[in-house]
């Protein structure tokens, strides 16, 4: 799996009117790295023409696209990968389904789970939620930077440290040991999608380098 | 794909209390000849549970087991296909997703869906629901036998007709061209289960070769 460090989520109810291909071509533009398509109430049809049209922007600038939950508009699209939580199917049927090639990522809250995703083959995890969002990204309690902390000893796989990130307190995230972050609202929610998604990759920057 | 006869499709509401897969089992001794894992209401988890509860029983026994909608779940337990509708992923997506090997069945309402289906690559169609229900297999009003005429005429993949079958209409859906049945209710809602499908496979073959 390729490096990310600014992993944005789609968020269209941040963005009444606009279309989801759209706001993400103008946060890769800004400096996302990988994105994922997050749609926990459309249709089966309508996800996957959401994925179809997300693929077109993300292989036109050659960014990884991770398909939330819907692990067949995953493999119908083709995309670089899948996320699932800790209530969705087990990451051996995950592997089973996707194969060997295909990023899986896990959603983890504690880490017991961190550690389980490792062991069963995640590519990445997911760290959070760090802070208290409005995305309901899940429905846990905050874990806090401990959390972070913890995985940084603990687990050699990447993670992304998601939840309630933006670019005021970014720099917490990454003091506590984290090198790449997910967010939803502040990237999704932004009025310029570019240019926040641009000032919050340059606070992760500045933040990892000091 | 192995031909069929008696399609018995799973409706845990008929069987409050009773195991899903020992409903089934029951259902192949009595003479059913292929078996599919419908579940609208449970999670995903659950429904893998299920299917690999279904596996067991149906490889055991050497029967097809399809499941309704879940493709990674299908995927997962290696399922012998899907079984999807018309609001599901388009076929065209379902066959890149599951491969050339696997059985994909198509629900279809009207002449038009069965061609589409056939042009698309299914491996059987869905005739129904050819008499009201309660099983609420799908929500459009009764196709009747004269579906069931139109698509021996038009289509030549095999068909299944479905919908409000029973031990007592049977006949009249054989005399119409069909030579497959699906049901629910008639299996999964009987008292005894394998006696009711004997009795329904005997009307069913009574039929065939009168």
């Amino acid at each position: 799996m390729r490096d990310f460090s600014l992993y944005a989520i789609t968020g269209e109810a941040f963005h009444p009117g606009r279309d989801i291909a759209e706001v993400m071509e103008e946060a890769i533009c800004g400096g996302v790295d990988m994105v994922q398509l997050r749609d926990k109430t459309s249709s089966k049809q309508q996800v996957l023409e959401k994925a179809y049209a997300l693929k077109k922007v993300t292989d036109a600038y050659g960014v990884p696209l991770i398909i939330n939950d819907h692990i067949d508009v995953a493999l119908a699209v083709d995309a670089d990968g899948v996320h699932v939580g800790q209530n969705d199917l087990p990451l051996a049927d995950v592997r089973r389904i996707v194969g060997s090639e295909k990023i899986i990522g896990v959603s983890t809250h504690a880490l017991s789970e961190a550690i389980a995703a490792e062991k069963g083959g995640a590519n990445y995890i997911g760290v959070g939620p760090i802070f208290p969002t409005n995305s309901k990204v899940d429905v846990v309690a905050p874990v806090t930077t401990a959390y972070i902390r913890e995985v940084v000893q603990h687990v050699n796989i990447p993670f992304v440290a998601i939840g309630g990130i933006n670019v005021e307190n970014v720099a917490e995230v990454i003091s506590a040991g984290a090198k790449r972050i997910s967010v939803i609202s502040a990237i999704a929610g932004a009025k310029d999608v570019k240019a926040a998604t641009s000032a919050l990759k340059a606070a992760l920057k500045g933040a990892r380098t000091p």
